[in-house]
């Protein structure tokens, strides 16, 4: 089997082979069965469970040998004893592909885990079944309402692909559920980031490659791949892990190799793929590519509600590599015919002058937004707003999303604050079409790795 | 007038004249006298309007002449052209503190703002009344319900004072809503910072003040009453305008000077204010000076439900003077005691596993991080957890509140992640023990800020 058909057999299954499935339903069950139910996975389920006849409704079977078909995927939830011996039933069954949660094997320190990661590693030699984990939660494809973990998900149909070493990329973020697709490497003991980002080069649901990196064995692979993925789209990574103190943590969490912070720096670059630093970092950042289109001029526009954040933006702006756009006579002139007489027409520009101007606010709102946005000599608009309150939470993401639509071409990012401001930058995001943040520096970091994105792009 | 009675006046007044009020009330109508009967103000309102003879069914008055008393607020809501004429005509009534909203002064373009602002200074030097304003939101204080914004805020009885140049500040932020107590000193004409620290100096309902600083007439006197503040507790700065643009954009929106960046963070750093680099950093830092106790001991301890972000703390440290404790031998026991037997037990601590050792998650949990609460060689102690559904969103705010009710010495960060993390965070906010954050690398900064502080006011 080549690797895309192994890969899709991991994110596309047809079929799964539930291993060690509980009885228990309901809350705290963590019953992998129901949480595929519950997203309307459409697969065929063959759970395995030798104490009972049926659960959910579903019949099972005492054995992976007894189930009827080989499937795609097998899952399998058993304490770590049980694995090398499981896995081996499975490709037996036939069954090629395999997610491994249970945690206690080269992240161990006692003997018996290290002896069960490498009898783990005979059964993949010799038996041709591949495996996803263990210490994992698998894989997850929103498109097709599937995840393997065992908590259940918010399935969302994000352009994102993720390759991590944790599941906390598939729990989420209050401020973006990252999938669309994952794998979860965990300790990475066969499937890692070469044959994730074999699969997500060419894949047309991806947009933008998340990296959650602690360490890999064999990095000069996995930059050769990454480069050539990272010339049909970008690839975003958080390599943790940046000190000896927190290397030798990752090599203790995953049982992975880790190297040193400087060559990974260097790699990292040479490959074209965008290293961030931390964590709000990446969720601002993957927000960006996922929503906007490509950004090449660096001259941007900022209309604010506010004079204090329209500096503040200004300021941002001195650690990236945009700048204010100067406002072509045109959008001057447009500016200036809805603006009181005393207004300085600048670029930050002050627009709440503007919007007191009328008696519906929203109207002066909508035209000098529209305005900046149609000016061709600016590469990207950004909106400094506040969501006052409900009323303002729901029509601040209608209104703005209609103008993005009008200007599918020009990067648009807002920053909403006010006490429904959360609200507001939610309903951005769910709109799909603005990348939208809560301060003017996040909103400004993430437009610039869009552009720095455009310029290493034509380099690679 | 001394200047602490002038300042009650602003932040405490018992009686306000409310000059130019409209008349509309309901949504938008920006009616400041109903802001205040939402709030539940109890001081006496003078509302002051010659068209009409109730608005909410309280007498108005058809000038400022005729209203029964000399009011300790006059908050002036009229187009600019009349602010000079009605503030002398305060004077005239004995009023001697006034809140001046109108924009279009220092800030405009125009030489009829340049004119109105010379009368209006001449005013206030010849006629004793003071001013706080133009182009201000006016001030606020939530203990007494009270706020002179046109906006309709949420008032929270927060700890926090804020002298802030943008009325951005009272309108919050999603994350934070930010009094406590306010003076939105916009342009400045009158009433300046300096005036601002004096009340908050002494004030017993402020632990930490928050100063939005784009410009000022006199850094000399300020550094000055800062200093003798900072010594008392934490002044947090966010001084904008750091480039010339920026500066230059500063100037014209309020109309004040700027200065050079390189000498402000001198200036700052003499007088042991905290400066931040931006709004983020800024909402981060003052929630965990609003609610947590001194931290002295830079040595913490860290239990994380994810191992990846454990590693991403550790990595976080290296730009922080906070370090992974050693754990003490009975706090190393404790732990042992409650974990599976291959679990490696370390600093940051995963404490996923002892979780899973237990039918009811949250009794190690909880035991687990009392152990770690209890250790008196560690100085802090930062729980990393995610609310996977509405059942721990609620859940862990109650447990943790708890917690650090039963360990008040010791501060206690949350960094709290998963779907529902962000209601969680708001729990956490609003009980007012635990500083919680989206990510970890946001808390460690803000912890390292309180540690920070100990030593700087140590220094002064």
């Amino acid at each position: 089997m080549d690797i895309l058909q192994q890969m899709k057999q991991f994110l596309e299954p047809q079929s799964v082979a539930l291993v060690g499935l509980t009885r228990s339903t309901g809350e705290d069950s963590f019953n992998v069965m129901e949480n595929l139910l519950s997203y309307g996975y459409q697969g065929k389920m063959f759970p395995i469970n030798p104490s009972t006849s049926e659960i959910l409704g579903i019949k099972t079977y005492p054995s992976v040998a007894e189930i009827p078909e080989p499937a795609d995927l097998a899952i399998i939830a058993t304490p770590r004893n049980l694995v090398p011996h499981l896995l081996h039933e499975c490709s037996q069954k036939g069954i090629r592909s395999a997610v491994v949660f249970a945690q206690g094997f080269a992240d161990a320190i006692d003997d018996e885990g290290k002896q069960l990661h490498r009898q783990m590693l005979d059964v993949i030699k010799n038996n041709g079944i591949r495996v996803v984990g263990p210490n994992t939660f698998g894989t997850a494809n929103a498109f097709i309402n599937f995840s393997s973990s065992f908590f259940r998900q918010k399935l969302k149909k994000w352009p994102i692909g993720i390759i991590c070493q944790s599941g906390m990329f598939y729990i989420g973020f209050p401020e973006l559920a990252m999938t669309g697709k994952g794998i979860d490497l965990g300790n990475a003991c066969d499937i890692s980031f070469v044959e994730g980002l074999q699969y997500f080069e060419d894949d047309p649901q991806t947009r933008v490659v998340v990296l959650h990196i602690e360490g890999m064995k064999d990095p000069t692979s996995f930059t050769n791949v990454a480069q050539k993925v990272a010339r049909k789209k970008p690839l975003i990574a958080l390599k943790t892990g940046r000190n000896e103190q927190a290397a030798r943590a990752a090599e203790s969490h995953t049982g992975s190799l880790t190297g040193k912070d400087e060559l990974w720096n260097t790699a990292l670059n040479q490959a074209g793929v965008i290293r961030v630093n931390d964590l709000q970092e990446l969720v601002d950042i993957t927000r960006a590519f996922a929503v906007l289109p490509p950004l090449q001029n660096p001259n941007v526009a900022v209309a604010s509600l506010s004079g204090a954040l329209g500096i503040m933006t200004l300021d941002a702006c001195r650690h990236t590599n945009l700048k204010m756009g100067r406002l072509s006579p045109q959008t001057q002139k447009g500016i200036e015919a809805i603006s009181p007489p005393w207004l300085k027409i600048g670029n930050p520009l002050d627009i709440w002058p503007v919007m007191m101007s009328s008696p519906n606010v929203f109207t002066p709102l909508v035209n000098g937004l529209n305005t900046l946005l149609s000016d061709t000599q600016l590469g990207a608009v950004i909106f400094i707003g506040a969501a006052f309150d409900e009323k303002w939470a729901t029509g601040l993401p209608q209104f703005l999303t209609d103008l993005a639509a009008r200007h599918p071409d020009k990067p648009f990012a807002c920053c909403i604050y006010g006490p429904n401001g959360d609200d507001a930058i939610k309903g951005l995001q769910e709109a799909g079409k603005i990348a939208a943040y809560p301060t003017p520096e996040r909103a400004l970091k993430a437009l610039d790795k869009v552009y720095q994105y455009s310029q290493l792009r034509s380099r690679l």
